[in-house]
């Protein structure tokens, strides 16, 4: 596997590259369609083609817990289970794990908590989330991490970091020593975290590097602070990380966000955010977001977004799509959700040809103001 | 508009033929996917192309309700609103507005009922029905009867008839008199009622051939009698129906049903069976129907069905499938409806080219055997 990178706007961070991996290239900066049960929640793998996706998400939690890394793994991997044919990247499912509060308990060995199906206890160790992701066969695999709430204190921050930091190192010597199961490639990204604390981001990103990842990914944010703290925070995050590796934002978020993380040096994204909005009948476009149910759009024969290039838009208008929401019929979510992936991909391709082009900067100005939320 | 008979076979009353509409063919026997609501639900027309559908269904209460038939005849027809290029039949609702029960008075003008949306008050007449069907723009049409229930007396069952008969010579003189909205040819069809009672379907049956209609469905069938009263009353039916007319069995069902019911001389089958067994996890094979959620196939690699050319059984195992379901995975009813759908057409092709082999009734009885159920 290897990152390259081909392109660094003049004016800003903002940079394009491309990732090459066994199932495939990965043109960045890039939107990674979530997939958390090893399914993009109503597409089909030939949908994500047709919308070009590059790379997916899965979660390690979610695919520990149902169908099980023992499955997966004898299909030969997440791929071939899913018989989706390009990269995958899987989150560590640390996120999840801190996510059941009064469920898990934490100590310097790892995290034990009760299932959110079953209440049954599992653990998850620094070795185990990495064995598990070996299993499934993802692409690229994050290391397990604490992620501490946007209200923790410095000290309870600091101590966080400390115990992240053992687990990466941890990680990425077994990483080192271990290979892959399944005949291809995986990469061990790394997280910073530090909260919004800049003290603790520069000791959690300085340390990692030094570790040597393949990739780091800035953890821990959009979890509740502030947009500015979450900007300036991967603005300082991306200052530190070094130029060769590619960077991924997790987590995060709306369109303005994709453009200030892009800005500040950020290749990778992902969020559940287009396809979670559309079962909800919210669509993204060049105009910003529209809530297609409402009334105005009852006799509307206008598609989603004019010049869309999507099926939806193609095919089908606003008040069939409404139509559809408010009976509840899946197709209509089905609509909205390959609309959203389409926004948000053709967004990301804008940004980089525009980072290509050199007029990033100018273009962001623009755009920013449109799509604004 | 169209029919031909192509072709009856030797030893049965089965036959294959020809629907012409102003949206295309349709080869019969042919089974028509269930779109209640201006979608079959999970797929996409595109979908539905590729399973070469070749006519699908429309509910006139369902879509009178939501979202109204002035929205539909704005767009130029349902074809139009839904971007489904191929004929549709409308059931006139008939059927949806008796299962009401609580919610609905019946007179010689039509039925008074609730809505199960909001309770609010509506009514259908023959006139009003046929009047929301053109604005829908169905290529067929179906009149509104009156549909009584399987346990119904003679008397019952008598009266009702006269009603229904009433009822349907209203509505054909208002069809010759009528014409279209949307600039093609909408045809009406006639329903047989009469419960199981031969004396009441011959008079129905006798009186509707009498009217000359387009074409004659065999309504109030699969409400809960025997199967052999079912069978034994289609086979009564088609007797007495011209050869030259398309003939319809509403509502009807298994693959055995649809074996018997071709066997017995009718052309066209509706039924939610593919489409809501999927949902439930059902699907439908040549050697019987199989519950893909079993834990037997927890591990299995292979497709839902050997041989079977969809896109589900190409691609996907029946592990992969099953996890879908059992994580709730909108992809999983997909997968499931559009095998299901595959399986019921492909079954009415086969039955098709076997008819015009002259070799029906032989491949029937192997058949039967095989996805009896």
């Amino acid at each position: 596997m290897k990152f390259s990178l081909k392109h660094t706007d003049h004016k800003s961070k903002a940079r394009a590259g491309l990732v090459e991996t066994d199932h495939g290239q990965i043109e960045t900066p890039i939107f990674m369609p979530v997939g958390t049960q090893a399914t993009v929640k109503t597409q089909s793998p030939r949908d994500l083609y047709e919308l070009n996706a590059q790379i997916i998400l899965g979660n390690t939690y979610h695919l520990y817990m149902r169908p099980g890394q023992e499955l997966i793994s004898s299909f030969g991997g997440i791929h071939k289970f899913m018989n989706w044919e390009r990269p995958v990247l899987t989150d560590s499912g640390g996120f999840q794990v801190y996510s059941l509060k009064e469920l898990r308990k934490i100590d310097e060995n790892g995290v034990r908590f009760q299932s959110h199906l079953d209440g049954s206890y599992h653990t998850f160790t620094p070795q185990s989330v990495l064995e598990t992701q070996w299993h499934i066969g993802s692409d690229i695999m994050m290391v397990l991490d604490e992620c501490p709430s946007h209200d923790a204190t410095f000290e309870y921050v600091e101590k966080s970091n400390e115990l992240t930091l053992k687990w990466a190192r941890i990680q990425r010597d077994l990483y080192e020593k271990g290979s892959s199961l399944h005949g291809y490639d995986q990469w061990l990204f790394a997280i910073v975290q530090g909260g919004t604390f800049e003290r603790l981001r520069e000791i959690s990103a300085k340390e990692l590097v030094n570790m040597d990842f393949p990739g780091y990914a800035v953890g821990g944010l959009a979890v509740g602070e502030s947009k500015d703290k979450m900007y300036h925070t991967t603005d300082f995050c991306t200052d530190i990380l070094p130029q060769e590796k590619p960077r991924y934002l997790m987590g995060v978020g709306t369109p303005q966000d994709l453009l200030e993380g892009v800005e500040r040096g950020i290749d990778m994204f992902d969020c559940v955010m287009p396809t979670r909005n559309a079962r909800n009948g919210t669509v993204f476009t060049w105009q910003g977001k529209v809530i297609i149910k409402a009334g105005r759009f009852k006799e509307s024969k206008e598609p989603i977004s004019e010049n869309c290039g999507c099926y939806t838009c193609k095919n089908f208008s606003r008040a069939y799509i409404r139509h559809l929401l408010n009976t509840n019929e899946i197709f209509g979510i089905w609509l909205t959700t390959h609309h959203n992936l389409h926004f948000y991909l053709e967004l990301m391709r804008e940004m980089r040809k525009q980072i290509l082009a050199d007029n990033f900067t100018r273009w962001k100005k623009e755009i920013l103001k449109k799509v604004n939320d």
